[in-house]
């Protein structure tokens, strides 16, 4: 039988003289007669015939990709041909089948996305619930009326418990300086970027209602807390992204003004210049995103909206791009609605706009897509630098580990079909996509995924181990590593406990352990993933980068042994393990694992070549 | 075991009430205990729980898909769920994976698209080789140098046989006149659409080096020939479609003007108005379209390349699209590769410009895209309405019944791997889009099928039967249809023997009983298509709509004998062989087929339900 080993990074690639040395091993007893890398620079096919040579008792073929022409996101396959036959090789394998145009090996050459993020451990806040200043800023019992809930805002001390009874109307008090007081627990934890969500002034707790988009929340500690958090994250070199609410604003927004006639906005105007901006049915109706009367949909056919929330010079998405407050990039909220009229038309191109108007502005910034739901499409038009990838990593992980899918419905997956799942959904996305997708167990969206796994706490080492260790970049949902549970959002958005004899050390000391090894680990940040055993509960997978091997072992049920056959990939003098307590054995015909029960385990080794 | 069907057609789908009623059959011992219909109106997901009732055997599931908003391409897939699991159900049948996004099931209302182009029998032309009117005007030796070739052009007699020493220069005197001629034999077969190879002035014989894009090649009769040929094939019915070689211009056209100095062509003159239209490096030399020195390639980042193009309003897209030539769409030339600068930067944003100025003429024009390799993302952009199915058909095709791909490289297939490429290259593609896809066997860019089959006459009627009959809108390249081989370019352009003793008549004839069938069947013009059984030399497809049934039967080796399960698509009072020699038998068990070696055959049915 035939093997083959192929990933977009070195040593099976190297960018040398303006061009891409790439190379593809194989072994086994019916080598192909002849073996070409299979490119489209100009979208047209080529053939290069790659040169074979024996090595280590591996076949390696070469072949050079000259880069001078073509588009910068180089798409790849090998072609393998025979006497009589042929088979394709590409991220999903060998078929006789040509694989797809979005199928192949891809790695963007010049990579037009920002550089930092690969590198990067998020921690996402939901700024009411993570730490408190205790300062006067904050919101008190009847500070002001929430109209949406038709009730006085209340303020509840830190350690009483949330309920579901005017949830949104409910504060705690976090606000931004408390963050900054915490920074010295993130920088120890090796956080070092945070991922906020809506911190605009609005009436909710969660700020998904956007009042003024131009106006931190004086509750929060207003633009002048911000400047603060931004000048301290700065110097401690921490990356900080806002959440970009511009599907729909605020009912409260001076633009719509649903709680006051006679102001001029569109709600009660129908000469109101902002009447356009929304979507109105003859009969006076508005459209609300998904049914939620505070969340009026914006209409990007509008000229207004275009030019106030992209294009103008001080448009939102430009303004907090720019000094004083330069953040480092927008997490775009359910980004794929957003459009012209009642739905999502012109979609792609208005995010064209956002993403052109934001590079202009800092062509670092990250724009990072929010999608429950499949986003490659969205990727793959360049619109967006990259996704929350609920559908490429948080759902077969919780299908995998916890047997629910996004609608809380049973899933039952075996380890070949969540590889199958993972490895089909990013196969297209070029390398350079995959590590900046942005990877989560879960979020203030989402139930805990520690309350998903019924408290088991053995299986959230393995979903944290897991996330620290595939490919993309990581985020923590503050709480998470000190165990935090909680159902569905309101519960999901419990305040952090300061209080330590509360934490769960042994995650928290998972969560360290792994945060230190991806800083140390080029392999973990940027190397490649292959996936090398699935079946059963069994799922092991190895990152590479250069000489840099890092091998993850999953074993969701019972004790287990496996053996991993002989693969270039494991070609490594010796392994240590950093992580867990699982048997690694090196043989001559590869290595064997004796795995524990739901168990998760990385070793660390270098590879020879 | 649970089986399941839907296709995107009636009795599946209904159209009622500003409202689409769908529904999913199900057969099996182990029902799910909740059905969903899964759709995305607005890029987000939908589940509309789907009421169940016994029907005749089956399982109807139902549910009402309301159409007042979401995009036009209705995507949807169905989710199975029991107490402690769940199945997808989408175009590739059952999985525990949830489907791609453009892996769903789709359909398009409205359809944007064309709508005569399903029913159509297309007929591929190569004007200089089909039918010669013998008039004044045609090419004669010496007629002109042809730079390009270095030679004078070449005329020969008809029944001359062809070489490949200066085949571009070579004439056999074919024109549009002799197409006018042969409308009667063309509407005897059952032609009902003519696309021509290129027809505008230029100096080869295939003409893919334009010199004038407002020109008829006087040698072909000009634009006054030309417009004889509109007015008969309008009287007759049929539509014409034209070759739009838009990538590239040929080195005599009057802007780049190789062949001359001091007339102001980009060439020779560095301050020629039209130098920007081409690429020139910083050393004056000139970027050719694959090295192909008569063929400059144009520069889309010139407006004035846009603004000729496509863009004014006497631009050749708009021309040819209005009276008094009023052609019915374009056929576009490498459209994939089509760009700013060297490459194919800008090629979607230029592509769309095409498509929206052929629908400003005429929203019913028909915009084809040529693509040897995997088109999707052009059509998924929405820039095309259909692409020349190389990747679809003709190659899976070829790989079947001839064992060489695009590159003439060996390859072995069997029907399951066949069946899995064709089903995979169009699951997401809509179900409006599948019908337009451009199904051909060969063309002038091909050697012939039959001689790709070494003049197999048996897999050459499986072939053609093929495709007549599955989903997409069949093309027949001159002369196919009575046997003309030839291997590649130039040998795949021979000239029409019109003397009926050299003819096939056996090939000839199923032709004609299949466009026959063809035009008299809703179920192969507009029907769903699913295959049946896939194995080894063995492939069975139905084709279906409303309670019309065409059940298809490909054999590629030896006798065999197989069971077709019980399907509601099955359920059919009496089959009718209408095409070849196998046996069918209705069984209580579903179908019973006896099939002939090497054989194509058909039967009609008209359903139950």
């Amino acid at each position: 039988m035939l093997s083959g080993w192929h990933l977009p990074v070195s040593p099976y690639i190297h960018l040398r003289d303006d061009a891409l040395h790439i190379s593809l091993w194989l072994r086994g007893a019916d080598l192909p007669e002849q073996v070409f890398l299979r490119c489209e620079p100009d979208n047209e096919e080529w053939l290069l015939r790659m040169k074979g040579r024996q090595h280590d008792g591996f076949w390696r073929y070469r072949a050079v990709l000259p880069l001078r022409e073509g588009q910068p996101s180089r798409r790849y396959c090998f072609k393998l041909l025979w006497a009589d036959r042929q088979q394709w090789f590409s991220p999903q394998g060998f078929s006789v089948i040509p694989p797809a145009q979005l199928g192949q090996f891809a790695i963007d050459i010049p990579d037009n996305g920002p550089d930092w993020v690969a590198d990067q451990l998020f921690y996402q806040i939901f700024p009411d619930r993570f730490a408190s200043s205790q300062g006067d800023h904050g919101v008190q019992d009847g500070s002001y009326f929430h109209h949406a809930a038709g009730c006085p805002v209340v303020r509840r001390e830190w350690n009483e418990p949330l309920d579901d009874v005017n949830a949104s109307s409910t504060f705690y008090g976090g606000d931004l300086a408390g963050i900054c007081e915490k920074l010295p627990y993130l920088q120890q934890l090796g956080v070092t970027a945070l991922y906020l969500n809506p911190i605009f002034t609005a009436p909710s707790v969660h700020k998904y209602d956007t009042q003024d988009y131009y106006q931190v929340d004086p509750y929060l500690g207003g633009n002048e807390a911000f400047l603060q958090l931004r000048e301290k994250t700065r110097d401690a070199g921490i990356k900080l992204l806002l959440d970009g609410v511009f599907n729909h604003t605020g009912d409260s927004h001076c633009w719509f003004d649903r709680h006051q006639q006679g102001t001029g906005g569109a709600c009660h105007d129908e000469t109101s210049p902002y009447r356009s901006w929304f979507n109105f049915s003859p009969d006076g109706q508005v459209l609300d995103w998904k049914g939620n009367s505070s969340l009026p949909k914006l209409n990007f056919a509008s000229e207004g909206v275009v030019n106030q929330i992209y294009r103008d010079d001080d448009s939102v998405v430009r303004h907090w791009l720019r000094p004083p407050y330069s953040i480092d990039g927008w997490r775009l909220d359910v980004v794929h609605m957003l459009g012209e009229q009642s739905g999502a038309k012109g979609n792609l191109q208005h995010l064209a706009g956002i993403y052109q108007a934001a590079k202009q502005e800092n062509s670092q910034a990250y724009i990072l897509g929010e999608h429950f739901g499949d986003a490659r499409n969205w990727l793959h038009a360049g619109v967006e630098d990259s996704a929350m990838n609920y559908m490429g990593f948080a759902l077969p992980v919780r299908a995998f580990l916890a047997g629910v899918d996004v609608a809380a419905h049973p899933i039952k997956l075996d380890a070949a079909e969540c590889a199958q799942w993972m490895d089909e959904y990013r196969a297209g996305l070029s390398h350079n996509c995959q590590l900046r997708l942005f990877n989560q167990l879960d979020s203030h969206d989402t139930a805990r995924f520690i309350t998903l796994l019924n408290g088991n706490k053995s299986r959230m080492k393995m979903a944290l181990g897991w996330l620290y260790s595939w490919i993309g970049v990581p985020c923590l949902y503050y709480g998470d590593e000190i165990g935090l549970d909680g159902e569905n959002d309101p519960f999901c958005r419990k305040t952090f406990p300061w209080d330590e004899s509360r934490w769960d050390h042994a995650l928290l000391g998972l969560c360290r352990r792994m945060i230190t090894l991806r800083h140390s680990s080029m392999a973990l940040r940027r190397g490649g993933c292959q996936v090398l055993y699935a079946a059963g509960d069994s799922l092991v997978f190895i990152r590479a980068h250069q000489h840099e091997r890092v091998l993850v072992a999953l074993q969701r049920g019972l004790p287990t042994r496996l053996n991993l056959p002989v693969s270039p990939l494991l070609n490594v003098e010796t392994w240590q393990r950093e992580e867990g307590e699982s048997e690694l054995m090196q043989l001559n015909s590869g290595v064997s694992l004796q795995l524990g029960a739901e168990s998760f385990t990385v070793w660390k080794g270098v590879g020879k070549y």
